[in-house]
């Protein structure tokens, strides 16, 4: 229901480069990268500036059309993805690609919403300095997408989610009016926090067009080792006598289970074992010193060594150089993917109080694989954050329908054990379409209404984002008699 | 407008120790503790548990009748005083004061609403723990009071403000329904952030009544300084170098001006100076180590004995033992005590980026100083959080008289030069009523209509904390000829 007058006005405001109706061009960012959600819309708009954005949201407020903001299209959980209809714009930030400031000495960045995270990795380290937070998207990935979905990574340990980074943030709200607050302000109580109210908003509040991040100093050197150890309880209380050896140089510590590890070994050409012997659990640890400061590897190696004398490490090994570095990060890297050509499996991004997690990966193991015969869990990743990635791989010979017949099943029996143990049943990749279901489901209802309160009374006409984040509210009536 | 009914529900579920209407025993907690705010309530509650509170919320959401949350009543901007009306009642959450849970080995807290500060501080010692965050009136503030504030102190600079220290809230919402949020996750993608909503919400959006809170390690040995320096940009430099050297054992940085320490030394009996000459500037440093730690004392010696060679300090002495090291928190504690017996004064607590606040101090100051001949800047204070008390005292000769009326005009003026300088008029203090007219002022108007359309949505009925903190939206028409 886009009327042509919008689409004149729009076009005009936006020029050629910023305006397309073109289906061949929208096509690629009308449906998510993994190709599962298919959406279609109206028009692409790349505005090139705030001010662009805001008479864009404005037009489309006026004529109640809802625009889909994307920066990368690299969501899991298919939060940038119009609907089917056809109704709805995309509203691209990728040309908003600017770094409008880069300061060593205040060690920040004010990055328009558009700039690739790989960029600013380059930026930062040309002054001496890095942002610290990484994923695999890195190449695609925005700022204002990481923003917009608190993205997290393998590197939250330390330096926390994109939501402690952000410093201040520029946006445009549903109306089109402009908030700018980018200022980097460590003390200020003047009310109700916007900055976390869009950090995580999945853009269904407005449109985050720049944010001044914290930067912190370059690393100088980097250890990484790989541990063999034989329950997730011993991978916990590892991290805990190396953070209390080694202060905060951990950066990662990912847990990767042995059925993960020969996963990845059996289907991902050129890896091989760290250890000689297989181990139930192994760790992957990355320390690391910043410039001019001694390495970590000797720290490192004296820690490691207490832990195999006292019998809390297996055995463990520290990376002799750069290659083996990569080679041990890579096994980490590859689980998702040796895990696709392993078969289907119903994917689980859940996380759980720290102290609460080796039990919740014993308990919730053993109840998924006793409920469905046959599944086996694979959980891997952050266990310093509390965060693994849970996930059930279907029974051998089972075909790809299993995902969305015994899958629906398996997730909401997996999501069931992780409300029941206090715990998120979207950690780190956000809620999008993908799980907007079992978040009406499972949430806790005074929350749920004081969500809908609020996605209502900043975004009264529902064009920003809709069908994402936020479950509608039932139809009035619906359930009763009347 | 109370209703009788309504008052007898009330007293039925509150009981005897629960519930009075007595105008004498309502008295104290219907002023703010200054003595400059009075209003009136029809009654002071004080549940005893999340289930009365929420009791009472509901009760009064169905009447309509305001409710004024209270902690400790030491807001510093009449934060938690109701109006004069007598229509509403104070919720107090004081009888709330159970720790429910204290884990070291989790280093987490869950108190309810009603735990006094110093209390905790208690309890969290013989647990081999502290809770990082204090101020002056932790012997009567609360739990629920510092977090409805995001309460910041002298020791934000390397825990940060209440806000960086909560991992989890539980809060009844303006409808009486209760949210859990106590849980402490380090990853939750849910979707909007309520945490951070009613974190320094004052109480308009609902009542926090626990907090899961993060604990850091116990205090080893603790080493403070004074430093004299000739400017603030110097006091910057010395912070960057300590912290250069120190990591982030520096947890106190206070700047203190001559014309402070001299009216401290004028007025305070007992007080000395801690260095011979004196000098512009003054610096307040506390290094600490935690348990089974080196002292800081080496490490700040080396530092602060490189500073004096290189010019950046001009004198310095560390305090050999508690004792001196009380007496320098003293000269900084005595500040306001100090100001206060030398005449009238108009108090500003502002924030701007940290690597603006010395140039903001030295033209700021110069600005006012000329635009109110005879005043004199005394701006103290938090200076690695960007966050000085920036407070003018009238004229020699001037009556109390003077705040209201010339103090007033000051006000307005240091307020619009922070402002231009991109900075925050409230820093710490937060707005209640004392500061809600110059945010209305002063606020960007997307921001103030989100914050009033965040209000208006989770509080249709406009009865949390009333008056404090979001300004009233113009009357309809107001202004215009209609």
């Amino acid at each position: 229901m886009t009327s042509s007058p919008l689409l004149e006005r729009l076009s005009a405001r936006l020029g050629p480069k910023g305006f397309t109706a073109d289906p061949v061009a929208i096509a690629p960012w009308a449906e998510d990268w993994r190709g599962r959600w298919k959406g279609a819309a109206a028009a692409l708009l790349s505005p090139a500036s705030t001010e662009e954005v805001a008479d864009v949201v404005r037009l489309c407020a006026e004529a109640r059309v809802p625009l889909v903001p994307q920066g990368g299209n690299t969501s899991m959980a298919a939060g940038a993805t119009p609907d089917a209809s056809g109704d709805a714009m995309i509203l691209s930030l990728r040309r908003m690609n600017r770094i409008r400031a880069l300061d060593a000495d205040t060690d920040s960045a004010v990055c328009e919403a558009g700039v690739i995270l790989a960029d600013l990795h380059t930026a930062t380290a040309e002054v001496g300095r890095r942002f610290p937070l990484t994923l695999g998207a890195k190449g695609s990935a925005t700022i204002g997408g990481l923003a917009s979905t608190n993205a997290g990574g393998t590197q939250v340990l330390r330096f926390g989610t994109m939501r402690t980074l952000i410093q201040g943030i520029e946006a445009v709200l549903p109306d089109g009016s402009v908030w700018n607050g980018l200022t980097a302000l460590k003390k200020d109580n003047r009310g109700y926090d916007l900055k976390h109210l869009l950090v995580g908003g999945e853009g269904t509040l407005g449109v985050i067009t720049a944010a001044n991040l914290r930067l912190v100093p370059a690393v100088g050197a980097r250890s990484v080792a790989w541990i063999g150890l034989d329950t997730p309880d011993a991978a916990l209380d590892l991290l805990r006598m190396l953070e209390a050896a080694m202060g905060d140089a951990v950066e990662s510590f990912e847990l990767v289970p042995r059925v993960a590890l020969d996963l990845v070994l059996a289907h991902v050409p050129g890896t091989r074992a760290p250890l000689a012997e297989p181990h139930a659990w192994n760790v992957l640890i990355e320390a690391v010193s910043p410039m001019a400061a001694p390495s970590p590897e000797k720290a490192l190696y004296e820690a490691l060594h207490s832990a195999l004398g006292t019998g809390l490490a297996a055995d463990a090994v520290i990376a002799a150089n750069e290659r083996q570095a990569e080679n041990f990060w890579r096994l980490r890297d590859s689980i998702s993917e040796a895990e696709k050509q392993a078969g289907p499996a119903a994917k689980h991004d859940i996380s759980v109080e720290v102290a609460a997690m080796p039990r919740f990966m014993r308990e919730g193991s053993a109840a998924v694989e006793s409920a469905f015969p046959g599944t086996r869990v694979i959980a891997f990743g952050h266990l310093g954050d509390g965060n693994v990635h849970f996930n059930v791989g279907a029974p051998l010979g089972a075909g790809p329908e299993w995902q969305e017949s015994e899958g629906t099943r398996v997730t909401s029996y997996a999501h069931d054990l992780v409300v029941a143990a206090g715990g998120s049943i979207s950690a780190e990749h956000g809620i999008g379409q993908m799980r907007l279901a079992e978040l009406a489901r499972l949430t806790d209802p005074a929350r749920l209404a004081a969500q809908r309160a609020i996605k209502a009374a900043l975004d009264p006409h529902g064009i920003m984002n809709p069908g994402k984040l936020v479950p509608p509210a039932p139809a009035p009536g619906a359930g009763s008699l009347a």
